[in-house]
């Protein structure tokens, strides 16, 4: 039989990664990447002169059109292999993902008009200008009633209803202009197939339930009058399950791509739940961490269950058959990022230049010295906010035991510990809600490079850690879906157990530092509670003196 | 009648400063100064082998003699004053430093058999390795019933009692062969004059008490055995008070400073004392803060005050005719040395050079363009403990507010201003128990050149602040002694209305930024309740951690 191959593409924060993989054993033939030309805005749009305000943060759409031409044809050439062979193609996308269209699937933001209009570009993940309206919504409580959500689970100014409601509040008309609302994952599928569908995973966080569809538009009109008709008209779209064939390549496409119009198109998946089946979970007890600026984690379930800040997902819309709980911490690797970027000295570069070493591998070299507690040092791990289980944005980072003698790398290591006794909260949380744990599975970068840190995950949890196989999990879950929307497997759990797969290493706690850490992690919970659950509210305070004196700042600026 | 003039030579941390004045205007003639060639001996002896123990912090008493004789030429030289002229020499000190010393004076260490003893150096004050002494002897309650301190003020680990407990406990030996324990202010005195005399400023950190001297020997041999001679045999020596006359200059030290044997030596001096009449200040209300690596708070007072954490000192132990408060912050500037050795980017470093400017001009030129609060950042300046109000060298460095768009210049202010607050929490203190603060004074290196800080200063505390106006406060102070010494003035006090001085410059508040910091400050005051005083231990806890994990990882590096 002639072998069948797939191709996933991952669509990241900053940068599209390909796999084209052979359908039968999972075997990774070639890759290609390619980074978003505009990266992400930030500051200023395309123009150099459209000012954006703080907490903002949008996507050129066409830049996910060039990772698809570019990427494709490269592992095309790269593989060698013929483009008949190639069955399925499927995309995962780091959610929520969000921009306005018009009803032929023209971003607003291609309109030559709105080139100025900060509202018609992609709203992605890391905007935070819609959390206003995340607060309100909690208040509403509109999830509890119409959602498929544990109450339990806040609203994030991720998701799509607030960002879209942002726009009506800022910019009605830019708002009556959207024929639709997309995630960018289904947007992309729209492009390659020519069919507007959505995918069921993305949908779940248009408050999207299985058995009654989005919230009605009475409720939603008590948000915003113009939101009355937005499940309705504007996340028009038949809702699809991973791994379903959404459609062939459109002409255009296959052209662009190199891959024949045969090719079965899956629907679009989240990033962190695709890498789900790329690990070979498909039973629950087994929490899937993906871990890079930030970490999500992922655990399948047999019950829905009404947890503080971890979403209950309903039924399949990670896996068949299993509800999933999903967690998350706002802040990672961008820790590391910030303190190499701010707080570290030039000896200490030229000392890494010396070892021909980056300033992560010295860091690491120095801190990895020290035993747990050797520092004296504890952060609260909360530089953007706590997810879960806390699930408040208005929470800041917090470090204590500082003294003269404290180093640069005693604080890195610190920050580090705080990030995984922040996990280690979590899995705290969901065991006291009877939610079983039995060990832990690690993808994304940190997981794939940094040794040095999975040891301190699997010695703060006390918990073997295994580490995907795959070089990109969610590019290689996104190329296991199209060969499920290809009939290469029955459905997204046999084709993890055929081709998920981890590396033989596993990280193993060392029974001395699990223990120091039990100390520590006693000292963090602590401080967690008083800091983050209304014993000392200075953390909102402070941000509310911050607030107050940038408005002033900006008012004595202008005159 | 012909002029008078009188030489002042202040000891620091690192270095002897110099001053010489014209006695009845005050005028600053010639100045000179001298680093100590050992420095702070803190790793090793001068023999570079000998390793010294975490927390020891030594000096060589040679360095003091050769600042002498090298500053003392000098500055006669400069000034082009007749020797015949010069009348009086004041001498002015970091308290408490000790050195173990023979019946004729001569250090222990400068005897060939004790090179490579380590306890037969001096002890600076910044050796903390006493301080398991000093807690044992606040246990035992003895500074209530035996001393002149306010049983509220702990022990000082600095203190002369826990370093001569110490050197009896480690080294006992060292301790039988110790004719007499010495301030080094008082055997430079000795060394001058050739006169064994003690001051009352420092005698009383010897727990000496105005009507019934030093402790009894039975209360010391609880302490230890060997303690039960120490106060009556080796603190031998008459105690006299500041501007008492010690004696003239030896023939030797004559010769060495090319001064007349008819100039009168003063008693020693601590500096941040002799800095109250340097700057005029001879009446109750008005607080003087020495700023520098660390701040001393001396404040004139009626009567004695049972203050925590506050010393109340004996009538007339800093001005004649008062009792005076002494409080203390253990950590000022040493915070900004820290940072910018540990946490300032190499960018920094170039933006500094490219605008001509040193690291902390280039922090401070960002960070004053920001309004109190806006960085959201809030610190407990506790890098190096709390010495008031709390008195516990346990207690360590905390920040809070820290998020990804945290900036260095950010983090450096609220350093500043934690220092700051610090010095807020002991006024509040002094107040509550109804001592009245009128107005502040500053004195010291940060005083004299960081407009920006003392600034923060005047808005944090809401009160104006004068500046010193003596190139160096405490030599200016110290000559002032030696004028006093040799009959220029009746006593200190008339020396300070004479030729005391502050600039005409003042600090004053400005009120929209003091209501800032007065919100600001409830939260320091918040957290320095619940990490201070026993809410939540967690600083301690994390010490206890970090000894057991040091301890531990040296006996792996001995296996």
């Amino acid at each position: 039989m002639e072998k069948k191959f797939a191709v996933g593409v991952d669509f990241g924060t900053l940068t599209g990664r390909t796999v084209l993989i052979e359908t039968d054993t999972g075997r990774e033939i070639a890759a290609a990447d390619f980074s978003y030309p505009h990266g992400m805005m930030q500051d200023y749009l395309p123009d150099d002169e459209t000012k954006l305000n703080s907490g903002w943060a949008l996507q050129d759409p066409q830049d996910y059109l060039d990772v698809l031409s570019h990427t494709i044809p490269e592992v095309l050439r790269k593989s060698g292999v013929g483009k008949e062979q190639i069955v399925g193609l499927g995309i995962a996308f780091a959610s929520n993902t969000i921009l306005p269209v018009k009803q032929d699937g023209t971003p607003l933001c291609f309109l030559p008009e709105y080139k100025k209009e900060p509202h018609t570009y992609v709203k992605s993940w890391k905007h935070l200008a819609a959390r206003e309206y995340a607060e309100r919504i909690k208040q509403l409580h509109i999830d509890k009633d119409e959602s498929n959500f544990g109450m339990m689970c806040a609203v994030s100014p991720e998701w799509m209803l607030p960002k879209a409601w942002q726009m009506a509040e800022e910019a009605p008309e830019i708002y009556r202009e959207t024929d639709y609302f997309l995630e960018a994952a289904d947007w992309i599928v729209w492009q390659l197939t020519g069919q507007l569908t959505r995918n069921h995973c993305m949908a779940v966080k248009a408050l999207w339930k299985n058995e009654t569809g989005y919230p009605k538009g009475a409720s939603l009109k008590l948000l915003h009058p113009l939101l009355e008709d937005f499940a309705e008209r504007k996340l028009f779209g038949k809702v699809l399950e991973t791994g379903t064939c959404a459609g062939g390549l459109s002409e255009k496409w296959s052209r662009l791509t190199g891959l024949c119009a045969e090719t079965s198109v899956a629907v679009g998946n989240v990033d962190a739940y695709v890498a789900i089946p790329a690990v070979g979970i498909c039973e629950t007890g087994v929490m899937l961490m993906t871990m890079g600026t930030a970490t999500w984690d992922v655990l399948l379930s047999e019950k829905r269950c009404e947890i503080p800040g971890i979403c209950s997902l309903p039924k399949d819309s990670v896996m068949p058959g299993y509800y999933a709980l999903e967690a998350g911490q706002s802040c990672v690797g961008d820790h590391f990022s910030w303190f190499v970027k701010n707080c570290v000295p030039e000896s200490y570069y030229r000392e890494a230049a010396a070892f021909d070493m980056n300033i992560h591998q010295l860091l690491r070299s120095k801190a990895e010295k020290q035993l747990p507690g050797e520092s004296g040092l504890l952060a609260l791990d909360w530089w953007n906010g706590n997810r879960s289980v806390l699930g408040d944005l208005d929470l800041t980072g917090m470090m204590v035991g500082l003294n003269l003698f404290t180093r640069p790398e005693e604080i890195y290591r610190a920050m580090i510990e705080g990030t995984a006794y922040g996990t280690r909260m979590i899995i705290e949380t969901l065991r006291e809600h009877g939610v079983e744990i039995k060990s832990l599975y690690a993808a994304g970068g940190i997981a794939a490079k940094d040794a040095f840190m999975m040891q301190i995950y699997a010695d703060v949890t006390n918990m073997e850690i295994k580490i995907s196989a795959a070089a990109e999990t969610s590019a290689f879950g996104a190329a296991m879906s199209g060969a499920v929307a290809a009939g290469c497997y029955m459905d997204m759990t046999a084709c993890a157990r055929a081709v998920g797969k981890v590396k033989a290493h596993i990280y193993r706690p060392n029974p001395q530092n699990a223990k120091r850490y039990d100390l520590l992690f006693e000292e963090y919970k602590k401080l967690h509670h008083y800091f983050g659950q209304g014993e000392n509210d200075v953390m909102k305070r402070l941000l509310e003196r911050k607030n107050e004196a940038v408005k002033l700042s900006m008012a004595e600026t202008r005159n």
